[in-house]
């Protein structure tokens, strides 16, 4: 079982949100345990963050990786640290720069800024399509 | 009014994401006209696009912007074509080469693939902040 902890601020609002993410953490289940933590602000974010071993920052200014790239790396990260990941999402400024120094990586997902609420499925979609990539599977041709 | 066409494959098939999509469609209607147009196939697409005149295809391996570049250029890119423009959305295997000869230009999302569907509501999202970008309103800070 791999294991992928989110932190974010702040609870998914939207319901079709909600619905869109629950139907990623269904496909992915019988293989990866997601877990979603949110910090109520940023001092939280950063006794959260201490804990943590193998942290992976999300921000527009990160590494980009194509799909097959992100789940070549995605999948090194996992074997190399205990089969664990975790991802930090920022709010609508980026990642709060006291926790840049507990992050393994930066990697970006797009130049462009997302809400936090849909990088939420952006990141889950491409763990998901990560998987398939890996499997040889069609859903990514 | 700014009219904005999306040409795409394949209806909105998921029930959240065409929640999603209405979300910001209220939100654009005061200004945006956003119009579906979904093709059949690629000979579909290609009597589709010989009618476009402001044609931006969105591809993985496209110009990418920032935010607010993007903002810059989506508004340039209006003003200087009567008020109109018109996306592609390819499928899963990118843009139909047969469409690219009528392609102005051919701007990235992402070097990351995602789906299609996806792909709907991370423009129509990028629109939507595209505006509150000139606009100055904090919603990208």
């Amino acid at each position: 079982m791999f294991k992928v902890k989110i932190l974010t601020f702040g609870k998914t609002k939207e319901k079709w949100l909600i619905q869109a993410l629950s139907e990623y953490e269904k496909r992915l289940k019988s293989r990866f345990s997601i877990k979603w933590i949110f910090a109520k602000d940023e001092k939280h974010l950063l006794s959260l963050v201490k804990q943590e071993k193998n942290l992976i920052c999300l921000d527009a200014n990160g590494k980009e990786y194509s799909s097959e790239n992100f789940s070549k790396n995605f999948f090194l990260s996992l074997e190399n640290n205990q089969h664990q990941v975790t991802f930090i999402i920022g709010n609508d400024t980026g990642i709060p720069s006291c926790v840049l120094p507990y992050s393994k990586e930066l990697w970006s997902l797009s130049r462009l800024t997302f809400t936090h609420q849909i990088t939420r499925l952006i990141l889950l979609e491409q763990i998901y399509r990560a998987v398939q990539i890996r499997n040889n599977h069609p859903y990514h041709k």
